[in-house]
């Protein structure tokens, strides 16, 4: 036989145990401060239908989509020489696998629009796929958690994420991690200020995102490629090395703007809104002018947060996104969200020793067979133990002790004759004997707690 | 634009707010029984390699795995004029989407062999996705429960998830619920005793397995025409009628094969387990003869569990199945699970109100926004309400309490004046007001738990 017809797929991973106990240590989190906040959950299908799917993303990020065959006779009415590939995809494929979570909650509130009171405040924990080249710290499956504020253009709402964030670090007892933000229309007003606006813009916000991929001389290179004058590119560079507070970060540009005839409007927007709510209430942030957020559907304010001395990349990121709904729809959904990536932040906080759950007292029953007290063990299980049972109760004494050590029970209890039972503390070696009575749950209970 | 273009996929469904909350307490039932009980946790890729999970399920269930198509130029390489449909799909997708939790279960077994200490005991609860025709009460994609027992011959673990079953029921307060339960051996001697056995034995399986969908008249239907004798449908309709207690039950079957030179090891096996383990100790057990599990893989003991007066089929079910692994591996891996389908027991006990999550306070701050004072908003968090922010704070007092009536908020703070809050109780009316301090917490924490 084929030992690699074992494998799990390629660029995906199973999750057991303690990692996965870790794991969902960090959802439980959010979604109990999600509670707190007011946000309701969502979950979405898997799939989305195609013809919703196409160019919401870009071309680039559409190649990473997965797309299911359809049922049946697949080829029936498909011309399948038509050597077109995207042609006949369409024929033979109707439904694409979930890419984010964001055009599901779009459409999910397009489709329901009737009933929704907004602003709408959801959270939403699922699977994404994406054809990615498998890599490190890349997976072609991974776990979001995203909340959004759907339905309100008040910067209250940006507010409230960036109070999330903090409160969530908080809640998991890490303080290390830095949330980086920026303003797309101050970044549009740079672009003008290098004269890469119009037709350049994207290409440039392209660029800056790369940034940390191709560093500080890839940009200067992609830069001049667009035909940038090396004194702007010298402008560019001071402002991306500025390294003082974010007042006086603000300050310096807007002064560059006023210097330069650009109107001072988006970044005056920014200054007061971090002169209003972030300065003194929000912790860990930086303003970053080289802050892009890749996706092509931001419109306002974009935070992303990255934890000091962790090599995972951002470990979340959002914004404000006015107009992803008229990618599809004549309406417009003002929102606001954020998306935890949860495979990075575990990746980045397994070894910290902080996402322990609540552990509890193990409890083996070795019995043998015929003298199994099974009410006896619903009852501990119902006190908060847990207990598990013995499968080999034939196996001598020695031999059962080593399977509980091996699996880290705390306590062994057998009963070799009906009626009594033998509880060994595994960590002490202590055994004590205890007599069926009425009360006998009680006294197992105090042994094994004290 | 096309209205169409925001549905969700035909056969799927979102799941939002309350309804959503219900379904998470049953996963939470469950997961918390499951962690005392000493199962771990497990989650597996949606995406297994089709050559792995061909002719696992059968040609009939193998219809309904769905496809992904590869990524790329996937009609590379691709001679799709062959005609052949399967050879076709094979060339053009080489993984498809879950269609149960038990393969996935043992590919992740066998992929990890060499580090398990067995029994392996995990719980898993994820998506399944299935191309049946959408019908009320079946769904494309639907939620299951599985806890599995793996490497054990014992019928320590059969007991264990009966067990189980009883405790999870216990635990959401609900008792109006049949366990069925069956053994494939037994149904086996049956099928001899009518003559069945042999190429007939799966046929008669597949028949009785439909029971519940064609009737008693087109079971006797199908049976003549496996050429069974008159007689012999008669036997077989006496037994599926017998109205007595499992022990009678069981001995007239017993009795039935002795008559007929029938081997009683079988039927001894489950009347042994069903004195020791079942009879006193697990309730609302019921042996049922035709019941059947409709997977080829079962080899022991089957159960099932149906609702009492609720009309969605069995909510969970499952066996021994010793022999799954040997599809694909060399290796036996005897096993013992149960799924419960979460959608089904979702809609069934939806409007019982059982599924009542723990309820918070929930109080709207509705102050003018400059007065808004975050830190009091994160201590009220802190001290588990739920603190919403009214985002349009320039509209009136009297609209703010309309939203907040309709959303459903206990209390509502505003602050007219900076350093008088004024809290509101909706459901008195009673209004009080408080003054910046560093109480301040503490009394409004008191005037609304009061």
């Amino acid at each position: 036989m084929d030992a690699e017809i074992v494998n799990n797929v390629k660029g995906t991973k199973d999750y057991y145990g303690e990692s996965l106990k870790k794991r969902n240590f960090i959802i439980k989190k959010l979604s109990d401060l999600c509670v707190k906040y007011n946000f309701e959950p969502l979950q979405t299908p898997a799939f989305e239908y195609s013809k919703l799917v196409q160019n919401v993303y870009g071309d680039e990020a559409d190649k990473l989509i997965y797309h299911i065959l359809n049922s049946g006779d697949f080829l029936k009415d498909c011309e399948i020489n038509s050597g077109d590939i995207k042609k006949i995809r369409a024929e033979i494929s109707e439904k694409c696998l979930r890419y984010d979570l964001t055009l599901p909650l779009m459409r999910f509130v397009l489709n329901n629009i009737g009933e929704i009171d907004f602003p709408l405040k959801r959270y939403q924990c699922q699977s994404v796929w994406r054809a990615d080249r498998p890599q490190k710290g890349r997976l072609r499956e991974f776990l979001q958690f995203d909340i959004d504020i759907v339905g309100s253009v008040s910067v209250l709402c940006e507010n409230e994420i960036l109070l999330f964030v903090n409160d969530f670090f908080d809640d998991i007892s890490f303080q290390q991690y830095t949330i980086k933000i920026n303003h797309r229309k101050v970044l549009e007003d740079l672009a003008k200020l290098i004269g890469c606006d119009g037709e350049k813009c994207t290409s440039f916000f392209i660029l800056i995102d790369k940034k940390d991929k191709i560093g500080l001389e890839g940009v200067v290179q992609g830069l001049k490629d667009l035909d940038v004058k090396e004194e702007n590119i010298n402008v560019l560079q001071s402002l991306f090395a500025l390294d003082c507070d974010n007042f006086c970060k603000i300050a310096h540009i807007k002064n560059i703007f006023k210097n330069a005839n650009i109107d001072t409007k988006n970044i005056e927007e920014l200054e007061n809104f971090y002169a209003k709510y972030v300065y003194g209430k929000i912790k860990n942030v930086n303003i970053d002018l080289s802050l892009v957020r890749g996706l092509a559907y931001y419109t306002g304010l974009i935070f992303e947060v990255t934890l000091d001395n962790a090599n995972v990349g951002s470990v979340c990121g959002g914004g404000r996104y006015d107009y992803f709904a008229n990618k599809f729809s004549r309406k417009e959904l003002e929102s606001v969200g954020i998306s935890f990536g949860i495979d990075r932040l575990y990746a980045a906080l397994e070894d910290k020793n902080i996402l322990q759950e609540q552990t509890y007292t193990k409890i083996l029953f070795a019995n043998a067979d015929n003298n199994l007290d099974f009410n006896l063990i619903r009852l501990l299980r119902k006190r908060g133990f847990i207990v598990d049972i013995y499968y080999n109760p034939e196996n001598n004494y020695s031999k059962k002790l080593r399977y509980a050590d091996k699996k880290n029970f705390d306590f062994v209890i057998s009963c070799e004759k009906e009626g009594e039972y033998m509880c060994r503390n595994m960590g002490t070696g202590e055994t004590r004997f205890f007599t069926t009575s009425k009360n006998i749950e009680d006294e197992i209970y105090t042994f094994v707690t004290n």
